[in-house]
């Protein structure tokens, strides 16, 4: 539920967008009707692809001030098997770039106008990771290169979406893996990003080396089991020129921390959220070849990670509890807490936020996100309502 | 799929099926038009609700030669933890009737015209399980209550559509849960049911006795539990007068016989087939207040479920074998295998049959049922095909 995204269509200039983004103005009024195309009342105000429209990825975001168009992030393809998927997929290339995929959240840091804004998935402007990648970018990068878009992941325990402890992070950092053309979305070659970015001081993903494409498999489980014996998620694979689109794949950890946090909020989540992580772990065992005591620890873990976080929700709310989470902000501004109040809002999350504790030069703000659907289904249940 | 359901509406009376199932003429034609009332071009010729219309069940058929009506068999719901659901569901009883629910396949065999007919619960006519009615069941019972249909679970190793051997049925047995009123649906109480079928030699599901309402939570978690302990499924609870509609409740061995089952055909089978089951697997470990041995057996026994027989796919597939289930059907007819035959083509199950095999005075023939989706997508992903 998306409230205040409503009919605003005549604030957009459909010519020039039509222009700009090169497809038929007709895409753009049947998206604006649709609400694929959707304007977000929040400062500064922007328009938003739902989905995909066209040849233009979801979550492009186009500013109506100043015409900024930044592109969405593409979905990266996920391999369930290694072999033979990525001698197939990149049968084009000779060597593939294996860079780490961090579990945080997906950000888009861009220049709009004369100042920067940070874009989550979806491509709306989140107020608090607008704040953190103004403190954690260097306005150099945008002054040299206006046009260009840094992509990556926002990670660490004042995370308000995936709070995560286990990077040795200490509040929110940023880690780049892409850098792209702004209104093109074409992306730079995997070494020459992080070298650029390595001169302005901007982390990058962790990289594991490149390595031939007939033998990447063989190197790559290696990578993943070390990944997964420190609960990180995975890797992401790329054509080290960027031409070939990249491919990801991941950790059984990964899959079952998922699963588990899922399972905490059942009935807010998603029934393919579940089927996918469990695929994934079928198809690792096979190309694992696993034997019978590594199966029955998977089996168990995967058991584990399912079952146990719901009956703790349903222990809780039988205690009486409201099924929420607990996550946290830390801001230098506390405008920044009210915009980021009013930010979820509109995302339609229901959260509800202490009052700011400074913390040296810094507030911290604990925001409890509700959620209502598994809160109530497991209330109903409990008090002698039938499944269905 | 279903093909060979299409347009033939014009051969229903529309006056006196409004008439005889006492709703308004604009419920039917308007139920025609969104195909959810449609035409079986089978013999008997038939017309059958694909969902629930006004008051009329999902599954109810209406024989177009005599203008018999068969009652969909009604949904029954589930309780996921006994207390408080069962006080507060009969709270308006003072004892509960406990069932046996069987695990084979939900059949109405009634009167048409001169002649038995046995219906799935999607309400089309089954010749297999025709012929079967037709042998199990004396006639004297339809010559004296032409108007009743008994209502049942098909169970045995000789069932096309779930077969169990565990039951100590040779072939195909045929045991009743309910005797109701052909045109109405109106059900028979328990005891009287019983008896009136003991009568006639008819079988009836297991009977556990009668129960305090509010004790009944008490008694039946031992009954599930040694029902479980042999596979069983689970328990129907009843009010003896049938007059509140009856409450199931299942074993965490056939949630998870179940599961298995699925996974093995994971492409083919509903994502909310997994997701429910899970739910049961938790709400019952909190309502029987599990330690933590037999919460970890409880979750080795979820994973295995989940992840051994999907693992097993994947290995056939790599080995080339496309997947599939193999089931087997036991006739007296050589006409039965063809209207079989022709029947699951109607309802789109692509299925590969045997040369009957002569057994006693009777035909033996195997039945490979394939799944086409799952064997499509292993090999996909086996191939070097992304997940997504």
């Amino acid at each position: 539920m998306r409230r205040d995204v409503s009919d605003f269509s005549n604030r957009l200039d459909i010519d020039k967008l039509s222009e700009l983004l090169d497809i038929p103005e007709h895409r753009i009024t049947g998206a604006l009707k649709r609400k694929t195309l959707q304007y977000v009342r929040l400062n500064p105000e922007l328009f938003r692809f739902d989905k995909p429209v066209s040849t233009i990825e979801g979550g492009t975001s186009v500013f109506i001030d100043t015409y900024d168009v930044v592109r969405g992030f593409p979905k990266i393809s996920r391999t369930l098997m290694l072999d033979p998927a990525l001698r197939q997929h990149f049968s084009s290339c000779q060597k593939v770039a294996v860079e780490e995929k961090m579990n945080g959240y997906n950000t888009r840091i861009a220049l709009v106008g004369d100042a920067v804004f940070a874009l989550t998935r979806g491509g709306f402007v989140c107020p608090y990771t607008t704040e953190k990648a103004r403190l954690l970018i260097p306005m150099g990068f945008f002054s040299d290169h206006p046009d260009l878009v840094l992509c990556g992941e926002m990670v660490g325990p004042d995370s308000p979406y995936v709070p995560k402890s286990f990077y040795g992070v200490e509040s929110l950092e940023f880690f780049a893996f892409d850098v792209r053309e702004k209104l093109t979305g074409k992306p730079m070659p995997v070494m020459k990003r992080r070298e650029l970015l390595d001169g302005y001081g901007i982390k990058s993903v962790r990289f594991f080396g490149e390595f031939d494409v007939d033998k990447a498999h063989l190197g790559i489980p290696r990578i993943i089991r070390e990944l997964g014996s420190s609960m990180h998620e995975g890797v992401v694979i790329k054509d080290p020129d960027m031409v070939v689109a990249p491919v990801k794949y991941t950790s059984s950890e990964s899959n079952c921390s998922d699963l588990e946090y899922a399972f905490e909020f059942y009935n807010d989540y998603g029934r393919d959220f579940f089927f996918g992580r469990v695929c994934r772990e079928a198809f690792q065992a096979v190309e694992w070849n696993e034997d019978d005591e590594s199966l029955e620890k998977r089996c168990l873990q995967l058991g584990k990670s399912i079952l146990l976080p719901m009956i703790q929700t349903i222990k809780k709310r039988k205690a009486g509890e409201r099924i929420a989470e607990d996550v946290r902000i830390r801001v230098q501004s506390l405008d920044t807490v009210t915009a980021f109040e009013e930010y979820l809002g509109i995302l339609g999350v229901d959260a509800v936020f202490g009052e700011p504790e400074k913390v040296g030069d810094e507030y911290l703000v604990r925001i409890r996100k509700m959620y209502k659907s598994t809160s109530d289904k497991t209330a109903s249940i409990l008090n002698g309502g039938m499944w269905s």
